[in-house]
């Protein structure tokens, strides 16, 4: 009977679907050595309480408290690693001269190892405590300081997918700040591909590598061709930006006469692997696109409110068949929480749906049909995630990674405002998802592995 | 020497216009007896020297650590006590129905004594936490109840400005949930009125009684009458909501063939210690009103993603001349903590700027101009709230109440990302507004009272 690595007692919150939540109240999750859940024991199952005889008072089982719950940890789709050093400072300027003056300058320094090992270790921790299991960073442009982020998410326990940056346009990126030339560019992606495949081999929840072209702007046609080539060689994650702002969305159609998307596919980087953040101007037929090639959504509310002049339209995407993920899109987003992000989709999606001037009639103010409901922010931030990623994380389902965030409620100095002993749980559900502090976060787990705690 | 009640050494914010802040680099601030600011001293101050020699090292000396920074308290002009308990919950269904199918229900257990102090008695914990000083309440109709809340206020030492809300038309509200005629309801509100008067006399912060006609369709033409005569009777605050949606905007127009504004204003309702929630649909002459009458507008930007169908025009009705500061709205909006409220003010603007429809030019998509920043938004938290309620609250000022809470920028659970030790303040504030949690309020004072600290 003690076959289980750890048996954990409690109530669990996971999406059945985009719309709706499965409460799993006072179930048994029982963990394999490898770090999945292999079972999965309601209270009514006869073995419930065989399993809960054989391992109460053991060092590997785990009750949890009155007002404590299971969430499925949270997947972030976009994260700039080095950025974190400037979240919440320069946002009140537009997305190129925020690029050139403040980010690119900011990124450079990054060819210090010290400086980034400062850095990322603090970002990947404060993540962590975030209830962030699972994060798609984009680095900088240096290799050797990007493997390091990597290995600072292998040692911390976070499962990292880690790219290194390429922009290796001479006339795009200022000359501190670029691939020295596009060949150097390919190269130094491949062998960070490599770099990071062979440390993954000793690390249990997986480190990934990630092709990374900046966005199109900031490459070459021949760079973009060659990572497309690489990610089809290693079949590798693929990440970059698409139709962010006006900006962007407009230079591309100004350079290649298509949409980002379709651009993007051209070179080869739509793959069921790929990631793209931002998204924001998909016409109809790039969301199609994206939706045959399985290409991945990174929403970023709370960066789009400063950068992307739009709403993006989540339930329309979602209807079409997009798989969407939520971003923190450090530092064009501040906040380094997943909680904070879910509030914000939610809130933005209210507003694409009502419309922002008050001096228009309600009528052609905003787009009906465009609100999502916070059980769908949710989903985003876990299972649309995992979806996006093709990893069996982001549910608290049998046979994925047992990767969990426990939130108590009853915290005495941030305590959640419950004072009905029998609250209906979905409504506990939505006050954690409103007004979970990171203090509430007590325990975080990644593939069966505890990797914070306070 | 030895003359002030307390000495503080350290570096403040404060607003010194609506867009500009003032940055106190090491200051003292020596408070008096009153627990007013009596006299603020910068280094270069002959006296700096002199008075540290005479305090430091006495028990009423406070030396902020390195990491830490002083702002001021904020000021929450619109609060729905009773609703702290369904917070974050129920916020997918429109105004009206939210009100009738969850609200009124909630609100009408609040006759309970035992129920309204404990919910109270948590919330003003929870709101000083979050370093709200100075709250503005709607409580319910309940007379004593609301008196309930207004002692709690004055017994953990927050200065609450408290209203009995009035609710009289039969028509128009919940047989179990409404003042049980007109008469009562201007009676009840006049011994309210006196009774919380009487309970400030022995008050060191003060608590104040407030007018508060729930909304016009609440109210029936008597009530507002005879309301508007109890304010000027009493020179009494007055709080209501006012043109929040098109639904309320609309239903007041509908009776009354005029807007909220003007049809408060005739019954003497806006006065210069009037503050009006949410105003999303005024119209410049409704601007003009409130900027000629002194009446302030409470904007709650998490509550009007949900509700209000709109963004409110906040730089715009700055330069109308309107005061403005901010609210929670517990529990239209979801967080206790004006920090939310600032970051979300400022995103709400960013979106108002640009609009946020993807399949419109952007030329036609959103209101130029129409952006705050950052600071502007501290502002509305802190002087804007204190100009609002003509209160000398809101500033790091002499002659102004040592209102303050202390950050800690270096919590080691909770550091924010600053890893430069020189970091420009202005950029060091930023980060504080954005990333502020409430563990990182280390402490709270209030009249040159203590009132919070972990
Ligand atoms: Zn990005
Ligand atoms: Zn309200």
């Amino acid at each position: 009977m003690s076959k289980y690595k750890l048996l954990f007692r409690g109530t669990a919150f996971s999406s059945k679907s985009s719309k709706e939540i499965e409460i799993l109240k006072d179930h048994l999750f029982c963990i394999h050595d490898d770090g999945k859940i292999e079972k999965i024991v309601a209270p009514e199952d006869p073995n419930y309480q065989v399993l809960l005889d054989a391992y109460q008072g053991k060092d590997n089982f785990y009750s949890l408290a009155e007002g404590q719950y299971i969430l499925p940890g949270f997947i972030d789709l976009h994260v700039h690693a080095p950025q974190w050093t400037q979240s919440g400072t320069a946002l009140d300027i537009p997305l190129y001269d925020w690029l050139n003056t403040y980010t690119f300058p900011l990124e450079s320094k990054f060819s210090d190892l010290d400086f980034a090992y400062e850095v990322y270790n603090d970002l990947v921790r404060t993540l962590l405590a975030n209830g962030t299991t699972t994060a798609l960073y984009f680095a900088t442009i240096h290799k050797e300081s990007s493997l390091l982020l990597a290995r600072i998410c292998a040692e911390r326990g976070q499962r990292g997918l880690v790219g290194k940056v390429v922009m290796d346009d001479p006339e795009q990126n200022p000359e501190n700040y670029r691939d020295a030339d596009t060949k150097a560019a390919l190269a130094d992606t491949e062998e960070f591909i490599l770099a990071v495949k062979a440390l993954s081999k000793t690390v249990k929840q997986g480190v990934f590598p990630v092709v990374t072209p900046r966005f199109i702007p900031s490459c070459t046609d021949e760079a973009l061709q060659g990572l497309g080539e690489l990610a089809e060689k290693y079949d590798a994650y693929v990440q970059s930006h698409c139709s962010e702002s006006d900006w962007a969305h407009g230079y591309v159609r100004d350079r290649f006469r298509k949409n980002d998307a379709y651009a993007l596919h051209d070179f080869g980087l739509l793959r069921d692997k790929s990631v793209m953040a931002h998204c924001n101007f998909l016409s109809d037929d790039d969301a199609d696109l994206f939706a045959e090639t399985g290409t991945a959504v990174a929403h970023c509310p709370i960066s789009n409110a400063y950068f992307a002049n739009s709403v993006i339209p989540v339930a329309h995407l979602h209807e079409k068949g997009v798989e969407i993920g939520l971003g923190t899109d450090i530092s064009g987003g501040f906040s380094p929480s997943l909680f904070d992000n879910i509030r914000q989709a939610v809130m933005s999606s209210r507003m694409l749906e009502d419309g922002v001037n008050p001096a228009l009639p309600a009528e052609d103010r905003g787009v009906p049909g465009s609100r999502i409901t916070v059980n769908e922010a949710f989903y985003l931030a876990t299972a649309g995630g995992g979806e996006s990623l093709s990893l069996p994380v982001g549910r608290i389902q049998e046979n994925y990674a047992w990767d969990v965030q426990i939130i108590d409620t009853k915290l005495p100095t941030a305590k959640l405002p419950i004072f009905d002993p029998n609250e209906d749980l979905n409504d506990v559900f939505q006050k954690m998802l409103y007004l979970t502090r990171p203090e509430n976060i007590r325990e975080v787990w990644v593939q069966g592995e505890k990797v914070h705690s306070r």
